[in-house]
């Protein structure tokens, strides 16, 4: 498999994560961390269901990957977040040390790179624009039932 | 009570459980939410205990708290931290629009004034220096037993 189909692979896991997170009136957004090519966990956003502000797709995919690590570190990973991480959640990336983190569309509202670009770990590279309009259209669609 | 000594006692809560951190050989950094002068919720840090780079004593104090309230807004909450929050905790404190924030000593590393003061939600009040000589001696102490 080339390089730009295993990244659209795994953006496409993230996507799925999304649809569930949709089917339960959670603003759809999914994450998957991949290490060695292995999807290692895989969460969407519970944020409504938990009532929890901090549930976000990616804090929990971080979670259960340090987990199943057993160490806080993800030097070794990859995070596929459908759109682009807010600035808890780059925060979160920056204390796993977050080897890479690859995201779908941005968030011109709340992303970290709005904020400040210096919340990610300098060491952890970053790709962006995979399957971007799908990950884009399952929210533009949640919103648009939404009013 | 003056309003000072009411600041005092809740950020003394929050040292106290600064100390059950250290006792488990955590970084010790204490946090509680407080509503209408009871205490809500109250947390350590202990991302080691759950190998967990999310575990942060705001993290849990937050999320704890909104479980409480059964909604994700904490805007009539005040949280008392040892610590000056990083932008992960902040970035938690902007989706809760926590109505103030009162912390203890600074973190000239990696506290959120250093990297982004937009991180916090712009109608969160703030509020530090609160026994910050306990709060700082804590941390000091950790780190030197640890050398």
């Amino acid at each position: 498999m080339n390089r730009e189909n295993y990244t659209k692979r795994f953006m496409f896991e993230a996507l799925k994560e999304a649809q569930k997170a949709f089917d339960k009136d959670e603003v759809p957004i999914g994450a998957v961390v991949v290490c060695n090519g292995q999807i290692i966990s895989r969460a969407h956003n519970l944020t409504e269901t938990l009532t929890d502000p901090t549930a976000h797709a990616e804090m929990q995919a971080i979670t259960a990957a340090s987990n199943y690590f057993g160490g806080k570190y993800l030097n070794q990973c990859t995070l596929f977040v459908t759109v682009e991480p807010c600035p808890m959640c780059a925060g979160a990336m920056y204390w796993a040390q977050l080897g890479k983190l690859v995201y779908g569309t941005p968030d011109p509202k709340r992303g970290f790179t709005v904020v400040s670009t210096k919340i990610l770990h300098p060491k952890t590279e970053v790709e962006n624009g995979i399957l971007a309009e799908d990950c884009s259209k399952i929210i533009t669609s949640f919103f648009q039932k939404k009013r």
